[in-house]
């Protein structure tokens, strides 16, 4: 018989990490503070009280670099976690190079992606905190469905504005959300303030991310026994993903493999910085020479062509001023299939670690990124979601790389969630449908122009 | 910190099984010879050629105990397998029972489904036997859509005819198979002759997977180079799907539990046998006490209702006949969302353990299912699909039993495949659209009334 190839690192239950790591206690800078929407003056955590638990925002400004993960929590990740570390041989042979690729997969997640890893923690310091209903967004479904998932879990009511259009097109997404008990709203919708200030000026509006955060923010703001969750860009969110690097540092130790290049897509953030933030943890202790790659889709490249100033994290201005790489809160990206990676602004941690060079940032277009997809699918049997799409491509590119230059080259990405409730953006692309976008020059410098001043 | 319950049962990628477990072996009566469609004498393993590789002709046949599962297959299974095992504690504590339950979840297969078992170990003998190209059928698409990564991975072409129903209402299945490269057409189509013929006959004709098994055996028999894959009933399609019993076993082992009763769904048979046979097997040498439990809904009767008699395995009569419990070739039962479960007959070695009184059978009505699958759903997190959610009903009804007696009880069921590509479904029950089917007792006596005379 021959041997078998190891292809996976699989870790007992047992080693679920005790502990998120919290890159804020090792930057050699800190993050600068949010500002009040209304003051300009840096917030205070009584200012955040209204929407999130107290631990939570103690997590937010937290300097402690290891927070420990309730045993609630770690006996709920028990369920796909530790998630698996793969090494993708087919690939490395179907592109015959001398790169060494391994992946981690959030797909095993039961909500298909990284989003469970913080639902899971925001629901449990909610109840605990005696919040009974959870208010949020969702544009594409991911992060709705993994908050109505853990919800479920913690006996929390949950309620999902999601954009309009989303709605309309992904049923099933919505399905899967109803499924698990949450209450799925259109968004614009009669139930808010925000909602019907809208539908009054345009009674036939599709809904934006933007649109949907007001309403979410606003159920919240005026029930005491209601909590708004966000589902990337805040610390408290990012630390949450921290699980992701610290099993994947121990996963690549039993593999006898160290990482030259680490590649994350960034909408939001998050799950580039659950895989990066222990990495670049450790190249600050001098422990790893990783490259950190943050990978941005070409139509919204706000860590590429961005600026790293504050703005308001949402397009009604509503939210707190934050410090990061933005391309101006008014800018509207265009309509990419990648619905995750279409924000305007980055996370502070992220784009703070830009801006010290502890990691860089590249682009892919959207045909790039789906013919990547289709290639590792057809070498890999997963399909991955549209935004993890963006990850396979840059880590593809980098084993091209490697083997035009005829070196060994170790290569790890994180294969955030898969695409089963987004076919639909697959059969546009084998239909010919999909197209690349210019990097909307004029759009952004317009946005950028309506920065706030700080004085 | 609270202790951790251990929920998964993970086994490392060594621990992949060897050798899949032939029933064939142990069985205290041999099976029936299937018999030639047209001169009802036995077949000999060359009647079958044209049809598969001489490897798998010959596993259809063997009484080999253990027989070696090639590295190549055991490579490739490595993507997922071994399969967790879990303890559904949440389930259970919802229950508020003292039944233990666990499940060996099959979901994880990038396929979806325990279907890729078997469609890697085809496409891998076909590979090796020279065929260049592989046709099958599929309904609802887990099927088709295993049978076109597996071919993939092997590179070799596929040809799916998908039943013109199903081809239109799930376009992400269809995209989900031409993603992995393969060719997917509407049946009944223009390309063959029994499609042609009952487009002449039936221009709207929606379709059924008797007439797409004619299409996808015509093409297969019209060019030696084209060979038939089929997903179920056969015995060595079964075979393969023992890997799930033998992880399983030694998976309990772990959890130092010993299952009472082993649940299974059962279509055509084969994620039921997966999980049965090795425990049978047990049985067989006194090692085991469990009672082994198969779940058919209650449209589609089979083992419950049917006659244990020969019969075709499709409604044209092209196929040989096998001695099987059937409700008659030409019944067509009601249509149920659990497509999977749809089919007239039973495959002859879950036919013949029944009869032999290793197994029982028991029925379940389709919004029972759903009502299972959205109760495991929330406590669990994993939306099943409609096949699956006959297993879930069957092992909460274990589970309440239980408590209703106030003993202890350790149900293990096969929870084959996620629900993903299956949301309409659940979008109809949420919506109150879907029904329970009565037993259609006088259809069933009319196709029974039809069985072929042996004279």
């Amino acid at each position: 018989m021959l041997a078998m190839e190891t292809i996976q690192y699989n870790l007992p239950q047992s080693r679920i990490p005790q502990a998120w790591y919290n890159i804020q206690a090792d930057l050699p800078q800190p993050l600068a503070p949010p500002l009040h929407p209304g003051t300009l003056k840096p917030l205070g955590p009584e200012d955040l009280a209204p929407l999130f638990p107290m631990s939570l925002i103690l997590q937010e400004v937290s300097t402690e670099r290891e927070i420990e993960i309730p045993a609630e929590v770690r006996q709920i990740y028990a369920q796909w976690r530790p998630a698996p570390l793969m090494r993708a041989r087919r690939l490395e042979k179907a592109l015959d190079t001398p790169a060494h690729i391994y992946y981690k997969y959030e797909g095993v997640s039961p909500a298909g992606s990284h989003k469970l890893n913080t639902a899971v923690a925001q629901a449990y310091y909610n109840k605990v905190d005696g919040t009974k209903r959870l208010s949020t967004e969702t544009g594409a479904g991911q992060w709705g469905s993994a908050l109505a998932m853990a919800s479920a879990f913690f006996g929390l009511e949950c309620k999902v504005y999601m954009v309009r259009v989303s709605y309309d097109q992904k049923p099933y997404r919505r399905a899967l959300i109803e499924a698990f008990g949450a209450t799925v709203t259109a968004s614009p919708s009669q139930e808010t303030e925000s909602g019907r200030a809208i539908l009054a000026e345009h009674p036939e509006s599709r809904g934006s991310l933007g649109i949907a955060i007001s309403e979410a923010v606003e159920v919240a703001a005026k029930d005491p026994q209601t909590k708004y969750a966000l589902g990337s860009v805040l610390n408290h969110v990012l630390l949450h993903q921290t699980v992701i690097g610290l099993e994947a540092m121990e996963q690549m130790a039993m593999a006898g493999d160290e990482p030259d290049v680490i590649v994350g897509c960034t909408g939001g953030g998050s799950n580039f910085a659950g895989l990066a933030m222990p990495y670049i943890g450790q190249k600050l202790k001098g422990k790893s020479k990783a490259r950190v790659v943050a990978v941005e889709p070409s139509a919204c490249p706000s860590l590429t062509k961005g600026r790293f100033t504050y703005d308001f994290g949402d397009t009604a201005h509503l939210t707190p001023l934050v410090k990061m790489h933005t391309l101006g809160s008014t800018f509207v990206p265009p309509g990419i299939h990648a619905g995750g990676l279409r924000y305007h602004g980055m996370a502070p941690l992220v784009s703070h670690v830009l801006d010290l060079g502890l990691a860089e940032a590249v682009t892919v277009q959207q045909l790039d990124a789906f013919a990547a997809g289709i290639q590792f699918a057809r070498a890999e049997g997963i399909v991955p979601a549209p935004e993890s799409n963006h990850a396979v491509a840059a880590a593809i590119r980098q084993a091209l790389e490697a083997k035009a230059e005829g070196k060994a080259r170790t290569v790890l990405f994180n294969l955030s969630g898969h695409g089963h409730f987004d076919m639909q953006s697959y059969l546009d692309y084998q239909a010919g449908k999909l197209e690349n976008y210019e990097y909307p020059e004029e759009e952004i410098a317009m946005a950028l122009a309506g920065l706030p001043s700080l004085g």
